[in-house]
């Protein structure tokens, strides 16, 4: 099999598939890009739509981060990385659904992205404000929903490495996501111990309390 | 098997499940509710996101197009309604959370649920022009990445109907469909040829141009 090569941005969504594609204990690539500024012209032809992360295996190129966990454990099956049942498959798809098309591009994208809603910089603030609000009714959500250190079924799938992205930006825009989310809390905390995640944030050069 | 029941609003994006259910030959029913004016609040418990579609079965309740698609593959493996091989299976869920997310959440979002972007009504014409151009962004990168006359492999998937819905869309936003998408005008073409499509606009009460 062609080494797949995973390309991520440091601590972007990608930071998901990228402790999967470790937890899947496959041998493969990173290649770190800077998308902070905006997505890199010269690597457009990568993906069009101009996002991280790129799953390339060999000539086949798979975007957006569900498909891309998918394509990872579809490589181990035996490890059950998207659950173990079917109800769990489709609990997890749920659940990625939801993190990738709300929290991510409607609440965070509205606080970090702001321009993707409108041309007009007088708007920004307004859009900024209600996307800090979803944000929060997201995090109020996930509390809510959790049961117990993993979001899906009693052990870890691709889901547990998605929440905890969000986790962390959480406490970029400075919510108090301790004392506000335990729960979740608690599923992080439980992630940050696994071999998978300390090495993802070593390559990445990033830490999770900041 | 309790019977499955499938909650969906006239030509919301429930349309791609309901399309979906019928193509897998499964005994189910519908509940079809109103959710123009926002989503009917006495039946938030069902799903307190507050949106359909939402798939009943029993005591288990699916939210989210692509995991409601998932189960319904599930009922049916045979009928790989979600692909045939598991690359194929990857390109379902590459399309459908980019359709999920960008086309549908954040493109139309801005169109037609304008409130969820900013709380301030005067920004709500800068956001609704950001949406249609994305609108307009993503049929052209559909027009462009389709090849013949379904978006995955040589036969419907779950895709073909998830397209079929925004292509709709697009029509009611006086896009010119038709002269400017001839591949995707194909798709939906096809598509509207279907015993399902059919049966699935007779039950919702509505008609494909209009
Ligand atoms: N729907 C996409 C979203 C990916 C996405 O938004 N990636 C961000 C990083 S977190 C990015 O590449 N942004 C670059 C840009 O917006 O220019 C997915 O699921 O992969
Ligand atoms: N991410 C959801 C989106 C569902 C959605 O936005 N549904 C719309 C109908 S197209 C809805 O119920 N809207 C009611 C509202 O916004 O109040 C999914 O994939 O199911």
């Amino acid at each position: 099999m062609t080494k797949p090569i995973l390309w991520i941005a440091p601590g972007a969504c990608s930071l998901a598939p990228h402790i999967l594609i470790r937890e899947a204990g496959i041998d493969f690539e990173t290649i770190l890009i800077n998308v902070k500024p905006g997505f890199p012209e010269e690597y457009r032809h990568m993906n069009p739509k101009g996002r991280v992360p790129i799953l390339q295996i060999g000539d086949i190129t798979i975007t957006e981060v569900p498909a891309i966990m998918t394509a990872i454990s579809q490589m181990v099956p035996g490890k059950h990385l998207l659950g173990k049942t079917n109800l769990e498959i489709v609990r997890t798809y749920e659940w990625c659904n939801w993190l990738s098309g709300t929290v991510h591009a409607q609440a965070f994208g509205g606080v970090r992205r702001t321009y993707r809603f409108s041309d007009d910089p007088e708007t920004y603030e307004s859009i900024r404000a209600k996307g800090r609000k979803t944000v929060e009714e997201s995090f109020e959500y996930i509390e809510e929903r959790l049961q117990g250190t993993h979001a899906v079924g009693d052990s870890f799938t691709a889901v547990d490495g998605f929440l905890l992205v969000f986790y962390r930006w959480g406490n970029q825009l400075e919510f108090d996501m301790r004392a506000k989310y335990p729960k979740f809390t608690s599923l992080v905390e439980e992630g940050l111990e696994r071999d998978s995640v300390k090495a993802a944030f070593r390559e990445e050069g990033i830490e999770f309390w900041v």
